[in-house]
């Protein structure tokens, strides 16, 4: 997929990632510059490292001073070039049937979006598409819930979310807006091949506008509480759409 | 249910939970001995505090230095005692068709253990249980991760969970151990009515003994990368059971 050229960050602002799955990921994907790599000895064995990348070996300690308090690098931490904005028309160019788009209304938290990403490619999603401003950047701590995901779950961000819906509904997308107020479950509403599972924020939901732009509206089956943490209610979405 | 009697905590030792939801359901809990509150003038407004609850009040910044850094405690704080342990024969006596059990083979992380016991609320489980040794205890980001669910969903900690998991088969529990490996779906293990579905840590999975002690093993249908986030999993595993 085209990518949109991006100035080179700054080097004090290229996030760094950290953990095994994140940087083994992280090296396996082409479109992605690493900037360089700290590395513990022990743990330079299981990793082919280009030679292209500039490598420090260090000890753990130094490591943890490299990343956020307490986060598990598991011995190797990169800095790495944010990877180039796809356009959503080259995602949905490759839309397929029974391939869900996951479209998240100002979701900020990183780990919440590191997780849908790994469950998005977990359950053979086609993409994620979030608004610009309200989606919070690559960083250590989103690329490592992701486990690896970041790197190959297709992230669309787009400055409309009300026209990238649309869009999406063009190329033949049910878009199902998800909210503990719809009347029918998701296993109801589900059905069209080619969905758009619409997942807001917790607490405030989706947009108004957001809302409007869906074909559909439904909940998922609880009850007794409000909500699903949003990263466990868009895996059992996944999930549903996966054996609707 | 009976709880075990148990030594009050030292005042330092004390969990301190933070955020609306996590304080409300406290404050809701007749099982529950708040020690004293922090609260911020607005947000005071919001709760209606027994009079024999020590109240103090204090601006954001202070409620601030009283828990981790940058959590969000949206103006109250409070200091508790952690609930008395349930036991395990108490919640099976309690057992009904329909009312998943989940067990967590050494999850630690106390995000994912907050969000899961949201989850088995959400989804109308029966309760969780975990190993005593290998999980975490009551804390404020596994209170806040619950959302008030910490106070509704019954949590039994057994010393031996292979004898636990003896106990629930005795009761009429079909096991259901989630593992990657397995051959056959979860949907295709699920029939019986009382299940108890049984998650390993991240990585590791369940321990072998643990293993042994299921009825049958299943794997959630995904493919593309290893495993969900353990409180993803126990999510979608609890959705699966519901929808059976």
């Amino acid at each position: 997929m085209r990518r949109k050229a991006r100035q080179a960050t700054k080097a004090e602002n290229r996030p760094r990632f950290w953990g095994r799955h994140a940087v083994a990921a992280a090296l396996e994907n082409p479109d992605r510059h690493i900037h360089r790599i700290w590395i513990t000895r022990e743990a330079a064995a299981q990793y082919d490292i280009p030679a292209s990348i500039p490598v420090t070996y260090a000890d753990g300690a130094d490591l943890g001073r490299l990343v956020p308090r307490d986060a598990p690098h598991q011995g190797i931490v990169a800095e790495v070039e944010r990877l180039e904005d796809i356009l959503l028309a080259d995602l949905l160019d490759q839309a397929e049937d029974h391939k869900p788009l996951l479209v998240l209304d100002q979701v900020t938290d990183p780990h919440n979006v590191g997780a849908i990403l790994r469950s998005a490619a977990a359950f053979g999603a086609l993409g994620i598409v979030t608004q610009d401003r309200h989606a919070p950047p690559e960083s250590g701590a989103l690329a490592k819930a992701a486990s690896g995901a970041l790197e190959t779950m297709p992230w669309v961000r787009v400055v409309n979310l009300a026209r990238a819906l649309d869009d999406m509904a063009a190329a033949g997308f049910w878009r199902i807006g998800l909210t503990g107020e719809a009347g029918q479950t998701l296993a109801e509403a589900l059905g069209p091949a080619r969905v758009a599972l619409v997942l807001g924020a917790e607490g405030e939901g989706m947009r108004q506008n957001t809302e409007a732009h869906c074909d559909a509206l439904a909940r998922l089956p609880i009850s007794g509480i409000e909500s699903l943490n949003v990263s466990n209610a868009a895996a059992v979405a996944l999930y549903a759409a996966s054996v609707a």
